[in-house]
C-alpha cells in the first residue's frame, strides 16, 4: 500500500546518462532515459511488439529502441518507428510524469494526468551556494514504512550505530512529536553531554573544540509520501541549543528519501546537506563515505526485522512514545491512502 | 503445453557415456543410461525402494544401480535385482522411449508404447560425408516458445547480434512466410549487400572475396514439435541467390533443437551444418566457438522477455509481418496438442 | 509433524557463550543466552517492541537486550528494562524450557510448563572417564524421518560410504528390528569377514591386527523423539562378537540426535563415543574429521531424496525387511504424536 498521487525519488540526475536505466517503483517496472531535449521520461519497461523490456535496447533520437527487434518508442510512449512496419496503428505504452530537480528524479505513481508539479517539495538546502550536498543509494529489502519508524526514533543509533552517533543520553531525553497537517515531526534535544565521535569530528571540521560539553539535537520531519529530513547538530553547551549562533555550532540535514520498490523493498536515497565548507568537495566525499557506512549498519536490522514481522503478521507491535514519530507518520500515510480510494 | 506425442532431443550421443545422466524433459525428470548392448535407455529418475534418484548411482551390467540401498533396475524399468531381497513383487518403473540417431538421444515424450520411430525427422546433413556439424548446449530460462519466435524472426539479428550476423538490410528485406502442413517454413532474400563479419569470414574460408556484393538468404523451417532448421548463406551478388553454383556460395544449416525443460525453461541444442572443408576439425571447433559466442547474446534477451510476460500475463502482444512464422509455428503446436487431448 | 513433549538437542554446551544463538528448532525461530548464574535459555527470537530479532542484540546483566532500542528481556521472557520506559505493563514473550546436560544444550518443544526432567535420555558414554567423545553439526535440507530412516538402515554403507565403512557383506546378513516400548532396535551381525578401512584402522589403533578376519556387528538403537544411537565394532573372528573380550575388539557407539529445523530440514549433531583411548585428544580429532567426511556423503543423498519426495508426494515407498527399522520408528513417531494431540 503506498501513495500513489506523490513525487517519489526514482533515481539521481546522474544515473540517467546515454543509457536507460530500469527500476521498479512502487511495484511498477520502468524505463528511464532522455528525450533529444536531455528531459528525463519515464515508460513502461515493456516493448508492446513482444514484450521484452525497453531497458535492454538504446536511445537513438531521443527515443528508446527496443533491443530486440527495433521498434522505436518515444518519449510519449508512442510507436515512433520499425525499420519494415508502419507503426501508426501500433498501442501506446504508459507513460509516467517525471520531473527532474534539487539534482533528483522524482517520479508521480499515479496517472501522468494527474501529476501536479506544485507539489514537489521545496528544498531549500537543494538550491542554495550556502549548503552542500553529498549522498548515495541503498537497496533494502524492508517494507518502506520499517524504514520511516527507524529514522522517526533515533533512539536505535545507540545500538545499531554505537560507535558514531550513538549515545546513552540519547535515551534519557524523551523525545516529543507533533502533527502538522502532513506533516509529523520528532524533537529530541540533549544538554550538557560530550559529543560522539562523528559529532566531534564534526566540530573539529568547523574549527571548534571537539571535547566541549554541548547541546544536540534530532528534529526529524516526515512528509508524505515518505521522505524523512532531520536537522541534527551540536553546539557549545548552554549557548541556545539549536537556536545557537552558527559560529559555535556544527549541525546538517539528514536527507532520507524512501522509495518503495516492492512491498517489501526500498531504494533508499541517503545524504546529508550542510552549511559550513561547501566548496570542498574533498570533505563531502569524507562525510558521505562516513555516512553510508553508519547507514549500512541498519540494514541487516530492518531486513531482518521484515522477515519477523512477516513470518508473525499476526502479533501486535508496541507504541511506546519514542514510536511516536512512526505511528503518527503511518496515520497519515493509511488517512492519505485512503482518501485516494476512496 | 507440450506436444507429447513426438521425439524431442534429449541429450546429445557422448553426453551419455559410463555414467548415468540426469535430466529433466517437459516437466519429467529421467535418468539416461546405456544398457549392456550400449542402447541408450531413459527412466523415471526415481528409485521405487526409497525415491532416491536413480541418477545418483551407477551402470553396472546394463542396469542402473541406486547409491544409496543398491537395487538394480533394468533398462526395461523392472527391478532385477537386490543383495539379500527378492525383488520378483517390486514395482516397476516407467520407461521412455527412446532413440540414438544422428549424434542425438530422441526422447518419445508420450507413453512409450505411443512411440512411432517412422516420425523420427530425416537429417540429410547428419548422414552424409559431404557435411560437417559442430554444435553445443545452452540451459536458458524461457518458455520454448520464445525461442522458436526467436529463430523464425531473424530481425533480431540486426539488434542481438550486430557485431557479427546482423545488419540493417535484413529489417529492409521482408520475410515470406507459408504453411505447409506442419511444417511453416520463413524465407528472407537479400539483394546486393555488402556481407556481414561472419558471412564475410565464411567467404575468406572458402576461399572466396570477402568484401564482394553478394545477395543473402535464410530459410527457416519450424516442425514440430519445436525443431528450428535455418538454411543460411551468402553467393556472390546477382548469380542466382540461394539456387547459385556452390562454387561461388558460403552457406550452412543452423540447427535447433529446442527441448523444453519445465514450462519455464529450456535445453537449446544448437548447431551449424556446413557443406565446405568437411574434414577440418579446427574450423568446425571455430565455427561452433563463434556460433556459441552469438547465441549466446539470445539468453539475457530471452529470460527477460520471460518475466516480463510473466509479470504481465494479460497484455497481448503485437503480430507483426515478422512474427508470422512464430505465429504460424504456435498455431501448429496448438492445432497438434488439441488433437491429442481430445 | 514432531513430537513436541520431548527433549531435542538444540546446541552444544560451547556453542553458547557471550553472543546469544539464533536457531530455529521445530520450525520456531529461538534465541539462546546464558543468564547471570551461565545457565542457558531459550526465548523466541522476536522483541516485543517492534519485532526485531532479539538474536542480533547482546546479552547484559543475564538479560538480552534487543540490538535495534535496547528493550531488555529477562531469562523468563519478561521485559526487564528500557531506557526512558517503564516496562510493567509490556507483554512477555515466550520462553522455552532448556537443560544443559552432557555437553549439549536440549529443548522442550512443548509449552514450558510441561516440561519433564525426567525425560531427558541417560547416556553413559557421556558421564564416565571410561568413555571419550568426538563429533560435529551438519545441517541438511531433508525431513528429519529421512535421516532416521538412513540410520536404521546401514546397508547404505555399502554404497554411500564404499570407501570407509562399506562393505558388500552388509548386504548378506539380514538385519532384525524389534520394538521394545518406544525404543527400536535393529541389529545386524557379520562373521568372519574382513574389516573395511574405518575398522582395520581401529584394530590398528587398538594395538590389533588390522589384517585379522573379524565378526563385526551393528545395533542401532532409535528413541524418541529423533534419537539414534548406534553400537558398532569389530572383534577377532569367533571369539563371541559382540559379547567378545575388550581386549580383541575395536567398538564405539555412533551418536546421531537428529533436530528438526523445519519440515524439511535438520540440524544434525553427530559423534562417536569411544571406550580406548580415552585421554589422546589428537585422536580424537582424528576419528572426528573421518567420522564427518563419511557423514558428509549422506548431504546429498539425503536433500535429492527429499526433492524427489516432495515433487512425488502420492507415490508409495517400498518397505523392506532392511527398512524395518525405520518404519518401526515411524510407527513410534505417530503414535506419540497422536498421543499429543488428540
Amino acid at each position: 500500500m503506498f501513495i500513489k498521487n506523490a513525487w517519489y525519488v526514482a533515481a539521481t540526475s546522474e544515473e540517467i546518462a546515454e543509457k536507460p536505466l530500469a527500476r521498479t517503483v512502487c511495484n511498477q517496472k520502468l524505463v528511464f532515459f532522455r528525450n533529444v531535449a536531455g528531459k528525463v521520461t519515464a515508460l513502461e519497461d515493456f516493448c508492446p511488439h513482444r514484450g521484452a523490456p525497453l531497458s535492454l535496447g538504446f536511445v537513438r533520437d531521443g527515443n528508446i529502441v527496443c533491443g530486440y527487434h527495433g521498434l522505436a518508442i518515444s518519449d510519449q510512449g508512442k510507436c515512433a518507428g520499425m525499420p519494415g512496419q508502419r507503426v501508426g496503428g501500433f498501442p501506446s505504452i504508459k507513460r509516467f510524469a517525471v520531473e527532474e530537480k534539487y539534482g533528483f528524479i522524482w517520479l508521480w505513481a499515479a496517472d501522468a494526468e494527474t501529476a501536479d508539479v506544485s507539489k514537489l517539495p521545496v528544498l531549500t538546502w537543494a538550491d542554495s551556494d550556502n549548503w552542500a550536498y553529498g549522498g548515495g543509494l541503498y537497496h533494502i529489502g524492508c517494507d518502506y514504512r520499517l524504514m520511516i519508524d527507524n529514522l522517526m526514533d533515533l533512539t536505535h543509533e545507540t545500538y545499531v550505530h554505537s560507535s558514531s552517533i550513538g549515545q546513552p543520553e540519547i535515551e534519557d531525553a524523551p523525545p516529543q512529536t507533533v502533527v502538522e497537517g502532513d506533516m509529523v515531526v520528532t524533537s529530541r534535544h540533549m544538554h550538557n553531554i560530550a559529543p560522539p565521535p562523528f559529532w566531534a569530528n564534526a566540530l573539529r571540521l568547523n574549527e571548534l573544540d571537539p571535547t566541549a560539553l554541548c547541546d544536540r539535537w534530532q528534529i526529524c520531519r516526515f512528509t508524505p509520501p515518505s521522505h524523512v529530513m532531520i536537522e541534527v547538530g551540536v553546539a557549545y553547551a548552554g549557548r541556545g541549543g539549536y537556536e545557537a549562533d552558527d559560529a559555535i555550532k556544527a549541525s546538517s540535514v539528514v536527507v532520507d528519501f524512501i522509495t518503495p520498490e516492492t512491498d517489501s523493498s526500498i531504494w533508499y536515497f541517503w545524504g546529508m546537506a550542510r552549511k559550513f565548507k561547501v566548496n570542498d568537495a574533498a570533505l563531502t566525499a569524507t562525510i558521505r563515505e562516513g555516512q553510508g557506512r553508519i547507514f549500512a549498519e541498519d540494514q541487516e536490522m530492518l531486513e531482518s526485522q521484515q522477515r519477523n514481522l512477516l513470518a508473525n503478521p499476526e502479533r501486535k507491535l508496541l507504541k511506546l512514545n519514542i514510536d511516536s514519530g512512526g505511528v503518527q507518520a503511518r496515520k497519515v500515510i493509511d488517512r492519505l491512502i485512503a482518501a485516494e480510494t476512496k
